[in-house]
């Protein structure tokens, strides 16, 4: 259980790194909405391993397949169904692990849940999972795009222990996409490339900060209670691999002021309520107040590295693990258009929840 | 919608601060264990506004009523619904709010979600809201000492810029119970509870940090993909009113690691897997490993403070705010019982969805 | 589990026979509605049981509160909590039962599926649990009938072999309260009380028909494939106790028409688009397509009769039951309001989440 | 939405007749178990039109693949996607009703709720979404028996006016698939051929009763309250397109019986508790009581026929529609796969949910 996310944007991912393929399904898509393969390719690319030195040199092609749900180009309602092919599936890769528990990744956690797991590629723990994550993402930007001229943009603050200078406004898609690591500081971003070069020279990886903003979402969604804006947000970030902690506006940062800094205040800007400042990330009570919502999440290093690392093996032996071949030393830029997508999958899902809630008037 | 969280140990909370009481059902309890509401009524003693002088000052008796699923002692597998009247409802205090939005709160959101709402205590996003959550986190937390022997301490690491020297291990309840700030450092507690004092003299707020750990926590538990056990903690935590920021293990903390320092090497103790150190928080690709399940939260800083500030009414038009009357200047000491509360329902949830994993076998 | 019915307008009943009270929480009904216990009471009479001589002769005053989500008369859009307390529990009554499975009812099913279970009163089996049930409904009523004029009436079509002469149209709330067994036939209501007195008089029991229909729904209500609107309303009345079959529109006896027979035509009413006969009971491919909603609901005789019955107790030894005082020997009458409120459910909640269907235009 | 089905056995259905194929994701199957497209074939190959003359002569492959999910010809515990790829897509056999509403199929309530539709082959409303269905549930169906020997057999058991002299016992599938309409009452089974073919040639068409049975099904199976059993089984049926009505065990029938005649009365078989009678059908208070499950389904005859039709288009125009072609007289035994598939979901899933309810012991 567990493949899916969303209540009335509601998408189910499936597939492994090795089989036929990966794929999700949207059920909850509005009908009426021009969709093609096309909407969906751009962001796929931007997750591909391969697109760049700093990833990992896997070269997948991911080229995505609608099979449902669209009829003349247009969205019927009903379930849209994308599929990925499987492709450069190099089992053998992973041979010398089979029996293996690699420190820092899901292979004891699998084998202690199901009791049986695949030994290639990490099955659903491995990243091509979030392929299908990408392709409903970029159907949830578009519908917000074209509902209320959301954008939804995000990008590498922190690589290890170099930060950008970057504050939370003014950040463009086109400085983000300018260079390799994705962080729209140019200075800082070849500081965090040369990182990431000798992490992997070095055998070893490092971690950082993706940060998001969603600009233009309306006020009113999310709910109270449970199902808050930013504890749905907190729960669609921290299931992406690797993401170890979830900031909502200041976060941690609140800590250090006291109500009377951090309270934002209210005034009129025409007919529209809005706030001095945004210490709150756009949402209060769980629910987006109209200004923009902003999320930092911290990534640790990635798990698999080319030193040599105690370990167990399912028989319960002590062993070394050695990492053979290349290794991808920082999931940072790559991680940026998953941030992105579950985002906008949390917001599309609840403006569509909150279509019913103002049917009383 | 929103008010129920979990699956197959489902709680749905309900009422307001003010109107006849407030409550839980928890739908998925097994049958057949001992409970009465003397399992329950010393968590909502903790979480009772009143309890000392750096809480709300309000007192109220909190005493709770268990009206179905429990049978000459013992649950009955069915529906438990737990009862809380309202008492102490000074409706009077809000009357000047009535047609204001109080900054850092959800008037403005609610009014913009629901078109109508309470200006009597905030309605849902009242603090006593969370009544609820601590009697069936306190059934969770009986199950699973029963099943597993799983203790859940929490405690206040931080308060305003003032942090406990305390680290993960070894952290008692009855060292946190000692003093009123529940911080298990008892000489950064004085000093915390001088920084409380100091707000509330100065009509102002201060936030913190709470932490809490599950030890004896099973491994397999936890979904892959989306209802990963740490996705589900980091949504349980942020749905806490105040919540802005949710970490597992070292958090943002692991950026300053490389792959190399962060993974936690596993080792054999007997006959079990264990890990050398536990940087991931006891949970490796969204499923328990074993070790101790560690989560640190952020609390900003009280909306509710006594200084003038800025804001506008439900007819747009500026106005002043100043509050009346005492007000709690830091919710932290409260929060613990929470947190905790809600770190034993997602264990007990993903505990019984868990048993039908290994049913193929 | 499944103690919650609806996805948008979502119910959670919890309670037993025996006990503190019954109730039910609605979570999801839209914000701004007059709302008030006088709404909720004539329902609860309906089912209550005492009304009559051909019902119990338990008299339960049943009288209901509202405990949360209504703010001066009007709801919030918050869950709204209702409670009625349990009165006259006369466990004595089932002390000779405790460890016997009574044939027809769910005493061995509970047993073998939880291990422990009430012997005072069937627990959530009992009748009561439909408090909850007519409680909502009443408010799903409300809500439809100021939303669309939406009327539902429910009746007694048949009891035992005695079928009234009533078709499908014109069938007003006035004739069916206008005798004790609450069919609008008042030549067959005779007969009906009739055999009702004969079967209580010799220990037995009848079951029989209830019909009830649903005018002025509008067309689109339904999801595709497996949550249709007709597939929701057959798992809500088979959800009542004692239910054992659900046709809508001609049901089972559609089978005797051909499709030439039975297909209905449609043609246009002004701007509206309309069926000339109404054999498919207002649902085309799972959506309503704005004709009336028909549905029949076939109940069991009363398990509960005052013959010596052949069983098994808890032990697994052989016993002969006879059951003491006085029976229901038949539930019809009282199941009207139970059916009524289950339609109104499924109608309410398929509405509410219609409104997300139209978002993208 | 509406396009998933179970809770913790899930299914999701995708596809439309025309477009990239339909499909199934199963999310929650248990790991371990041996799996392959042989076990799935069979039962596609059974529900594909073109295999007699009775049914549509559309030709179609039907082949399935399993996309993930199972590695090394076991399940792994994870989302199992299954594919089948459409063919024989002749869109120009539905150019004609391009605007027209076909009476008894879904064109115009398609258009009222989503306010666009696909013209082609209905959409999801198509006959070949069960596909999905029967390819999830014959993994079901392996499950059940592997686990408890549950055979699960379905049957038509009436077409038109023809009914089968075939009681509830005794029933194989070898009986059931020794003639082109799946009754195996062989005699009973040429009169309802020649009743099949005699609707063809009047380009007329015919409804009936499908029966299906399950045994070896354990006692404690099914959700008190709205969960039953049986409400998820008359969910599952009526959620197949056609189908009109629904009964458990005796069903309508039973109201001939008084509560005397009706209760099965208990008795031991050995340790076993077994009832002398099974007019319940093997539930009782919605919770399977070891007794053989039954059920059967009203299906109204086919809504497509070759006369001419009253009907209006999309513009609120009276037409007269006249279908071209070949059409399929009878569904009934192509939807006996369908339904025992649906019988086999209900049954798995509420096995697995099961599954948490005796934790407590």
């Amino acid at each position: 259980m567990g493949s899916s996310f969303g209540q009335q944007f509601r998408i189910a991912t499936w597939g492994e790194s090795h089989g036929g393929g990966v794929g999700v399904t949207i059920d909850g898509c509005p009908a009426g909405m021009e969709l093609s393969e096309a909407d969906i390719q751009p962001d796929l690319d931007r997750r591909r391993p391969g697109q760049s030195r700093v990833t990992t040199p896997r070269d997948e092609a991911d080229r995505c397949e609608i099979l449902s749900g669209v009829f003349e180009g247009r969205t019927l309602g009903t379930s849209i169904a994308i599929l990925v092919r499987n492709q450069d599936q190099r089992s053998s890769a992973y041979e010398d692990f089979k029996h293996i528990y690699r420190p820092g990744h899901a292979d004891y956690t699998y084998q202690a849940k199901y009791g049986y797991r695949t030994w290639q590629g990490g099955g659903r723990a491995s990243a091509r999972e979030a392929i299908g994550r990408v392709a409903a993402g970029a159907v949830a930007k578009k519908i917000l795009a074209e509902k209320f001229g959301t954008r939804i943009v995000g990008w590498v603050q922190q690589v290890h222990t170099i930060a950008a200078e970057t504050g939370w406004e003014g950040v463009t898609p086109e400085a983000v996409e300018a260079n390799m690591v994705r962080c729209p500081d140019p200075a800082t971003a070849e500081r965090m490339i040369e990182r990431i070069d000798q992490a992997r020279n070095e055998g070893d990886s490092v971690g950082g900060i993706v940060r998001c903003v969603a600009e233009n979402v309306p006020p009113g969604l999310g709910d109270p209670v449970f199902d808050k804006l930013d504890a749905d947000i907190a729960k669609a970030m921290m299931s992406i691999p690797a993401c170890k902690g979830v900031e909502i506006g200041d976060g941690f940062s609140s800590i250090a002021l006291t109500g009377k800094e951090h309270n934002d205040a209210f005034y009129m800007e025409g007919d529209r309520v809005r706030t001095r400042t945004n210490h709150a990330g756009g949402i209060l009570g769980g629910i987006s107040d109209g200004e923009p919502v902003r999320v930092s999440c911290a990534f640790k290093p990635t798990a698999t590295i080319a030193h040599p690392q105690e370990s167990v093996d399912d028989q319960g032996n002590a062993v070394t693990l050695k990492a053979k071949g290349r290794h991808d030393p920082c999931v940072l830029p790559r991680a940026v258009p998953i941030v992105e997508s579950m985002l906008a999958l949390v917001l599309a899902d609840h403006w569509l929840r909150q279509a019913a809630y103002r049917m009383g008037e």
